[in-house]
């Protein structure tokens, strides 16, 4: 927006940068009103769709949600969380992959308040925060919201795998300015890549974040944000990765992002937890006084009803075992879908980004906003981003996902034609 | 805490201070295991209970809540809120006085997320926060998460009215340091001591500010907490200052924060708003596109299905009549106990501080956590303050309001005596 007369502080005076996912949303709908919903693909919304275009909930959740006692929506829950809450979260997060060490949690608003508070309290004013050259755009937001930058390695190397090279060059370059550094890793289910880690890239990431920790003047934060790990196939193989965080040197810390966006399907209570976890108890005390005093210094106190359905949840195997259920039928619609994506792309000559599980698949292009607009006249809706298109098979149903690749890819050769 | 190895940012080191509220619950709590809970009077919490000590709800907004379909529970809000919301909540804010000016709103968790948003975006970091030396403890640390100081004038001049004197002089002071000064003014029913700012004296504090906006190099974001005003007598009368937010200098930003914590019994559903108020359409543009971002770099979006059932509440004349029925059998119980207990502080010599509406009543006294202490061993759990006790008269039942004063009356003078 062009600025005028303004109020606000220094550093929030910007100009207001176009919301794509927004925008894209809205060229659909708009589209959808002129040609009829069942000709137009929108591929733009992060939420998981049933192939009808209605949203997909998990009943049980819903329904112990609206069976509460009135009081579990009226009261405030305590500022840190509710501790039924915050041992259920750290059972959602874990399962049989618990990592040794001191562990503390705190309730946050979905994930995106545990990266606020991580960046918040582990970095400096003016630190650059690092990620994936792929991000989801909201860590930039959250990094500028508070003064930092965000920093970016490659996340793909020429095989298509975890680019461990720039990952280390880029922590190393980052270290040698900054006194502590601030990882966000996003995996399984990387959004927007769908890209998991393996098990052996884990061990690398780790292995060399030990190394940097032998100089102790450095502190390390290794973020690790799971958001979509109730989408990416097996409950316990999922996690295995977590145990890696266990017995790490006192300089490196740990801290999970757990939501119940996704994995719950209650994207629109707000509810999900930062769990740290440290060699040192102090560390893991510090954390969760740090954090507990952020909670009252920026919302106060988190969603008290979606907590006690957490807790509820953890506490009968029984519940647990239906919401399981209801999820792996969301699952295998999402899967089937991206199955059926990714064969098609193939058939298309299509290159996408490694997709192992998750919400989105990409496909790199050169010309993103032109493509996506050419994408817009067959009424193909996906968001473009810096390096290609997100498309979210997520919300796409399945009879689309098997005839657009074909399209973006004719697409996307008119564009570079034309240029 | 004793800091030993520390792995936080430098700006969030902090010796970790006792939390006064949950500590004299705790208190309470345990008192009442032992004796008995009908001979203890906890008088430390900040919800209002009904006379056997349960939370009060309207029940009205509970079915509202428990009986929407599953999507509203699900889905996101959009990142600024449901626009059917934010209109609610100017409705729910004014009522029949709208000031003149352009507005906008922008959702928020509670009051506090307001807070976080206005000091942060409308002051620079080091800056003082100017509000009255009786406080919500949260407004410090608000500020102190985010790199700012609180000061605070005399809320009290010696005739017990609002102390404009002490008011101008920091403003002044403030503004002849700093290029903007947020002010933090909660009223009606102000927490912790009740009091609610005049029709004339709201007038001599716009007065005085637009005087001080003569000074264009200057801003004052002034940033009205309202937070129990549906407690605070008549629904419009208690609204009229409102009108005085309107066709002030273009320097002067009011700030209403809404929130459904107290008001509408929803503590536990995080849900509220922040509606700004300017004679530039410049200002309020920048106000929904600052706020806006920072909802996005802080929680991302709120509690929708709390936003869904105010929007249903103003959208149904019937359904708000009924809302206000519930809710002025509250108010009744509530004004019944302030009365009782104003009553017998007034037979007991007990100093009190001007109290007009709202959840606490205050006692000034020279020794609070003394007097908190030696009250204790009587079964009266009150919240020492810097410059008194606090008494939630929100949460005690009216036949405890009663016989209290007498007995604060005498502890005061025993424990001024013993020193």
């Amino acid at each position: 927006m062009a600025l005028g007369f303004s109020m606000v502080a220094l550093h929030s005076r910007r100009t207001e940068g176009e919301d794509k996912i927004f925008a894209t949303n809205n060229a659909a709908l708009n589209a959808a009103k002129v040609v009829g919903s069942d000709r137009v693909v929108n591929a733009s919304i992060g939420a998981l769709l049933n192939e009808d275009g209605s949203l997909s909930v998990l009943p049980t959740v819903i329904d112990l949600l609206r069976n509460l006692p009135p009081e579990e929506y009226a009261a405030y829950a305590p500022i840190g969380g509710l501790p039924s809450f915050l041992e259920a979260a750290k059972k959602a997060v874990f399962r049989h992959h618990v990592p040794k060490g001191y562990m503390e949690a705190v309730a946050t608003p979905g994930g995106s308040g545990a990266i606020r508070h991580a960046i918040w309290n582990y970095s400096e004013i003016g630190d650059a925060i690092l990620t994936s050259d792929w991000y989801w755009g909201p860590y930039k937001t959250v990094a500028e919201e508070h003064g930092r930058t965000l920093e970016t390695y490659s996340l793909f190397d020429e095989k298509d795998a975890f680019n461990l090279t720039s990952f280390k060059e880029k922590t190393v370059s980052l270290l040698e300015k900054q006194s502590s550094i601030v990882i966000l890793l996003n995996s399984p289910a990387h959004n927007p890549t769908g890209y998991s880690l393996s098990m052996e890239e884990w061990k690398e990431v780790i292995t060399f974040l030990r190394s940097q920790a032998s100089n102790t003047e450095k502190r390390i934060i290794l973020f690790s944000d799971i958001a979509y790990i109730d989408f990416s196939g097996d409950v316990d193989d999922s996690r295995a990765f977590m145990e890696l965080f266990g017995d790490l040197p006192q300089n490196i810390l740990t801290i999970v992002a757990f939501s119940m966006s996704k994995g719950y399907t209650l994207y629109g209570m707000r509810c999900g937890a930062m769990i740290g976890i440290s060699s040192n108890p102090d560390v893991a005390k510090e954390f969760k006084s740090a954090n507990q005093f952020s909670n009252r210094g920026v919302w106060s106190n988190g969603t008290r009803p979606a907590m006690t359905v957490l807790a509820k949840i953890f506490e009968d195997p029984q519940l647990l075992k239906q919401v399981e259920a209801e999820r792996r039928t969301l699952q295998d619609m999402l899967t089937e879908r991206a199955d059926v994506f990714i064969q098609e792309a193939k058939k298309a000559n299509l290159k996408i980004c490694p997709y192992k599980a998750g919400f989105f698949i990409t496909i790199p292009c050169k010309n993103p906003d032109l493509v996506a607009a050419a994408l817009q006249k067959e009424y193909i809706f996906a968001v473009p981003l810096g390096k290609g298109l997100r498309f979210a098979v997520c919300s796409v149903p399945k009879i689309h996902c098997a005839t657009v690749p074909q399209t973006i890819a004719r697409i996307i050769q008119q564009v570079d034609a034309d240029l």
